[in-house]
């Protein structure tokens, strides 16, 4: 007999096939036997216009189309619902399809006499525990005990909404949302686009898969430790995880609410740059700030008028990035070289990456995990490998008292500062504009491997913006494995096993930009200089 | 035998005599019988060159006699010299003068080939919990646990040295820096200017006192609770607190480092309007942010385009504020009026500024106070009333677990929340621009009644900026009392009773001007307006 959680969950299940079942005309894609790599699945279900409508254009282009009425909205619903079925049929990133609420909108905004927002018709799918526009939306947030639960939809959905798009998928998020994979015992496990042998990343990894199939062009992911960055690295995607409070955060069903030593906040995920600024400039005309008092005012766009300085960032300190992604940074640095930017290196031996994730560990579980182990053990639910390493495994993560709880913000604070004054001196003649990074050690690892988080979650800590942007991929023929690399730690020592060539292959190798604190526009305006000089338009 | 804390406060108090005694001229006031407002001393004691320097001009007109070099440094610099130890003979401000090291500075910006920065040769007065540049610099912050121990500079005061004023005259504050008043263990009691029976307010009110007998015409508080804008109000003078982080507050010496579920702001307080912003154009100018990476980037100056809209509320609707506070508003209101301006109320019966007081308080020792008491126990100093009134007599204080602190920094982000909605909602077809209201439910009160801090607690619970700017004073032939009134509750019984005009006779009464979180811009640029209707250059 099924225990109590197993049912519950078997009704949440049976909700999202129904909800797939919809589909005009239905999807049929074999289950077993499916290719390694997604990529071509689309090609073999959708019909030719259906490719066209979800492949041939950027979300600008798309918007322009759409705004012109030469498509209509409709048609682009209907062909983002079959490509976004077809996504979860090979990757399995849904948690519902909104067939009907979707075409319902879709049909309402043709009905306009004329197209209204700057989103308008803009099909975008949404992480499920943000919650979501709509009548009895439930949002569970992978949680067994908050299944079922009736949870309206985050400040920013609204925009959104009101911008003119359409909601029509919600996408999976791992156990707890405190993977960098997505895995969870509600929905399963979420695969890579490009390998199913390897993760999408998380905890965005249901949108990071849905977009990385062109299931969609635009998503909305959420980042405390490198939930938008990793996903959107690993599946050769765009993301961006803004400064804490430029972006709203408010209103989506999230646990430890109230505990503020170290915040997420939501960004977009999207198939091309131009999207990234699109959505920031969407949000900031509707003066966010009015509605929540704790967001920065403001958003001043950022042109460069003079070649860009970067410093580049090999290795973290701590761990040894694997040879694709020393090789995409020398690419990428010899493309701003050639297009007259300034580079140096971002030196890490002295500014103790450790030590950061000493500190954000300890700060994301203030209690010691009380509240979030409560809830998975009321529930049943059994606690995931990933969950157990990121709580129970982290020596620095115990219940605090409130002295230590400041003990350990003022750790925080003065590593801020330390880092702060690092730029500073690293700047010497000249400001450093941006740090030019790997997002991960590595391309998409194989699934629960993902236990390294420092090279996103150090500007969680830090709260710097970040902009992921692909890169390259794995060749096993370009990037054999360094059979001579002494590795410096156990994790190092962990972490350097992962990688040997093959299992790679295919795997999107992205890299991210980092700006100061509160200088995303510097960041979004320097993905812009760089991706100009990868030649791309 | 006197106990070891009394002897550690005896060779402060040396101390500061010590430096007092430097003044040449020496300074002679009779200390016994002098007159309740002290306004008139300075004039009995000082020359007239010195009652020029000292009360002639604005602060951008000494800066502009400075920087043209028509007035030596040295010679201004004496002058407040002379008038801050007067000051201190009056109403004891001070916690040390800075004699030597004043006088050195001065000859040092006079030896100058040309004048360098935008406060060249001011002299700035500084809350000696602030820390100070120069060495050998102790900081007790008015604990007797800390007296002696070294304390540097803080970001800010480092910026307005480099900007080139004198720092001349550190000042006091009371016990644990947490009254509305002025007194402690180290320093006795500060008085207000106006009245010796009454307090300068607090916890910047050795600063408030100072300003106040212009023995400085700019000076730096802090505020958490209302410390800068309660002594403000209280000594006639300008105050203004920023939304927080907009400020650089790192390098203080203080309690309870690591707590952020509230925080304290540094910010100016001043005789005239136009160095508020001059205050901040200089910390702005230095890019603050690039020192201390929590800070908010930029500032951007607002200048309406169109009348004002003023939301006036005339009580908080927990404790009734005092007959020349009505007055005061009354008068202002007509100011604006006149001068086209759109003048609405702002009701306060639902918007529960008790609840606000509540959060807040818990907020403010989420330890139970026991760090703090600690230490004031630890050196056998005696807990002051107002201490303990704002620490063992609040019902919400108690130490807190992780998840009760949760729980009410939860609470603290629904009610900012609620009041973002309640600016919108009443704001209607056009946006209120800022709220007009007391600072206080009252004048300067006598020692040791602060018991009531809604008036500019609120604004720190939100995270609202607020200006104070003088009004008038209070007149018993003007304001009666109305004894009709029929209080609402024990506290606005308590506050009320305060109320006799002959008690306040000279007191100050001044407004306050509060815009919405992070609005600094438009709360310093209302100002201007309001000034300008009242008929003031």
């Amino acid at each position: 007999m099924a225990s109590s959680w197993e049912s519950k969950v078997a009704s949440v299940r049976e909700h999202r096939d129904a909800s797939l079942a919809k589909v005009e005309p239905a999807i049929s894609v074999a289950t077993q036997g499916l290719p390694l790599n997604s990529q071509k699945v689309p090609a073999s279900v959708l019909t030719s216009r259906e490719l066209e409508l979800t492949e041939s254009y950027t979300v600008k282009q798309l918007l322009a189309k759409l705004r012109s009425r030469e498509i209509k909205v409709e048609e682009v619903t209907r062909a983002f619902l079959r490509r976004a079925a077809v996504a979860q049929a090979s990757v399995n990133c849904l948690t519902e399809l909104l067939w009907d609420q979707a075409l319902e909108r879709a049909k309402y905004l043709d009905s306009l006499p004329e197209p209204t927002g700057p989103l308008f018709g803009l099909p975008i799918s949404t992480k499920e525990h943000h919650g979501q526009k709509g009548e009895n939306v439930v949002s569970n947030a992978s949680y067994v005990a908050w299944i079922g639960q009736a949870h309206g939809s985050c400040q920013l959905y609204d925009i959104l909404w009101d911008a003119g798009c359409v909601y029509f998928a919600r996408t999976t998020q791992p156990q707890t949302i405190m993977h960098l994979e997505t895995n969870s015992n509600i929905y399963g496990r979420t695969l890579n686009p490009y390998n199913r042998n390897l993760t999408p990343g998380g905890s965005s990894g249901g949108e990071s898969a849905l977009i990385g199939m062109r299931g969609s062009l635009l998503g909305v992911g959420g980042d405390i430790g490198g939930s938008i960055r990793c996903p959107a690295a690993h599946c050769g995607i765009y993301g961006f995880k803004p400064t804490c409070k430029r972006i709203p955060s408010g209103g989506v069903r999230t646990h430890m609410v109230g505990k503020e030593a170290i915040l997420s906040t939501l960004g977009p995920m999207t198939v091309d740059r131009e999207a990234l600024q699109l959505f920031v400039d969407v949000v900031m005309a509707s003066e966010p700030w009015l509605l929540d008092p704790s967001l920065t005012v403001g958003w001043t766009k950022y042109k460069y008028d003079k070649p860009l300085k970067i410093a580049v960032q090999w290795t973290d300190g701590v761990v040894q990035p694997h040879p694709p992604m020393i090789r995409a940074l020398k690419e990428v640095v010899a493309a701003c070289e050639a297009a007259g930017m300034e580079v140096v290196d971002w030196d890490c031996t002295e500014l103790q990456h450790d030590k950061a994730w000493e500190i954000l560990s300890s700060l994301y579980w203030t209690d010691g995990g009380d509240e979030t182990l409560g809830r998975l053990n009321a529930a049943g639910e059994p606690v995931l490998p990933l969950t157990k390493f990121i709580i129970q495994e982290q020596p620095a993560v115990k219940s605090l008292t409130q002295h230590e709880l400041w003990e350990r913000t003022k750790q925080r604070d003065q590593y801020r500062d330390f880092y702060a004054k690092a730029w500073n001196a690293a700047s010497k003649d000249r400001q450093i504009d941006v740090i030019l990074c790997p997002p991960s050690f590595s391309a998409a690892v194989p699934h629960d491997q993902s236990k390294y988080w420092g090279y996103t979650a150090q500007w969680n800590l830090l709260d710097y913006p970040g902009a992921v942007f692909p890169v390259t991929t794995v060749d096993p023929e370009k990037d054999p494995k360094d059979q001579t690399y002494k590795p410096k730690n156990a994790q190092d020592e962990f972490c350097y096993s992962l990688y040997t060539p093959e299992t790679y292959k295919d795997a999107p190798i992205s890299l991210q930009i980092i700006g100061r604190r509160n200088h995303d526009e510097k960041v979004l305006a320097a993905l812009d200089e760089i991706e100009k000089a990868l030649g791309r338009s």
